[in-house]
């Protein structure tokens, strides 16, 4: 790789050290950056010092290094990301307490779902979501609610694309998935049971601002014993109770 | 400003465009953030360019830029700010539902604190705290109770500094702010009453990871009537818990 001192590529190789770091990856040390980075060791070297040295990165006492809270900070503050996960908080607090299980919110970013919030209860099951966690859309309930509404070219686009299969019950075939959708859109659910852990189904339902869908509010179940509807209408309930603090906090989306 | 193309002024222009950033300014021009980040307009229009192309920065209809969902994502999965906060949700909640207002988690950074979550209560009060906010170690409760941790040569730069007046209760004398850090330190909690707001009182208490205090947690209470040692037992027993749950976790913040 060109180890170019342009403005441009100083953005494309932050976000490549970005990208290395994870729940599983929180702290790292400089040439473990640089391997998962695909960058020359010297380049990672004194890019990360640079962003020490901004607070972008925090280094701890053993040379690692973290995603510093100042990142942390300025990409939050002022973030959709935030205004909607601060407007979705306190119904899917309810949501969780009536289910008892994983519930999750989610949008649409670059094809796929982003989860923005999660909220586990400690009697819930496995649960591969994490919060700025992603999914493919196809597999994931809270993805085909997004991708139900959805324009018809990125439909295309991702019926274009591979479908790759999660579980058994992954959707796969994308004349299925056209049928799934539609389904979607006439029932104003989605359930996606084995799709992405066979022992589990997912729920989710549209979140509206200005009857546009701006997210996707889910819970994933044990697969036995679900009691969809129950779900489906704890889910409703909630997503309502999201687009009310939306309209009335229109200004601070706006 | 030298409109250097290096890598460390992209990184730190790259900063100064982020920091205009807030829940105020969620969506701002190029011309608007160039202002704001005393960027020459050209070098802004450029950075902002690069930054859209990379999903850092996002562009509306309007050609204002936000916090791209994609910086979000980068800044908040690996970070010790998500760590922190999942841990301590479900004790918040619990201090939320017993005290019924403002319940939040705080960490020493910068020599301020930088708050990583925030709950409110429709009952609650006004609250200047924000999520990814700060406030000044010795105007808060919770910025009382981690200079009260805080090694002596902290404590001796935030006490040579000017002690900024909030509000009347604030402490801006060097001598009073030691004393109280003091009882802080005795009582195992802060109280701040008309430190920030002259009608409410905040109460903290520390939050331990494997004996180092890592946040604060607290609560901001109306002034009048606050039962002090309730809050304080509620607080008290919810850091216990997050204690439990960091020790439990403790790979994840390894």
């Amino acid at each position: 790789m060109a180890n170019s001192r342009s403005g441009d590529s100083v953005i494309a190789r932050l976000v490549r050290v970005l990208a290395t770091f994870d729940a599983e990856h929180t702290a790292q040390s400089p040439s473990e950056i640089a391997r998962r980075a695909d960058l020359p060791t010297s380049t990672a070297h004194r890019l990360i010092t640079d962003l020490v040295e901004s607070g972008l990165l925090e280094r701890d006492e053993d040379g690692r290094a973290r995603v510093g809270m100042r990142l942390w900070e300025l990409a939050t503050r002022g973030s959709l990301a935030l205004g909607l996960r601060q407007a979705a908080l306190p119904a899917m607090e309810k949501v969780q307490a009536a289910l008892r299980q994983h519930t999750q919110l989610g949008v649409f970013d670059d094809d796929q779902v982003l989860f923005l919030e999660r909220l586990s209860h400690p009697d819930a099951g496995a649960n591969i979501t994490r919060i700025a966690g992603r999914l493919p859309l196809h597999a994931s309930s809270s993805g085909l609610v997004l991708l139900a509404a959805a324009p018809p070219e990125v439909l295309e686009r991702v019926l274009a694309a591979p479908l790759q299969e999660l579980a058994p019950g992954t959707l796969t075939d994308p004349e299925a998935l056209r049928r799934k959708l539609a389904e979607v859109r006439r029932l104003g659910f989605a359930a996606s049971p084995g799709s992405i852990e066979s022992v589990s189904t997912g729920i989710a339902v549209p979140v509206r601002d200005h009857g546009a869908v701006v997210a996707a509010l889910g819970v994933v179940l044990p697969r036995d014993g679900v009691d969809e509807q129950r779900a489906v209408a704890v889910l409703r309930a909630a997503a309502r109770e999201i687009e009310e603090t939306l309209t009335r906090s229109r200004s601070a989306f706006g």
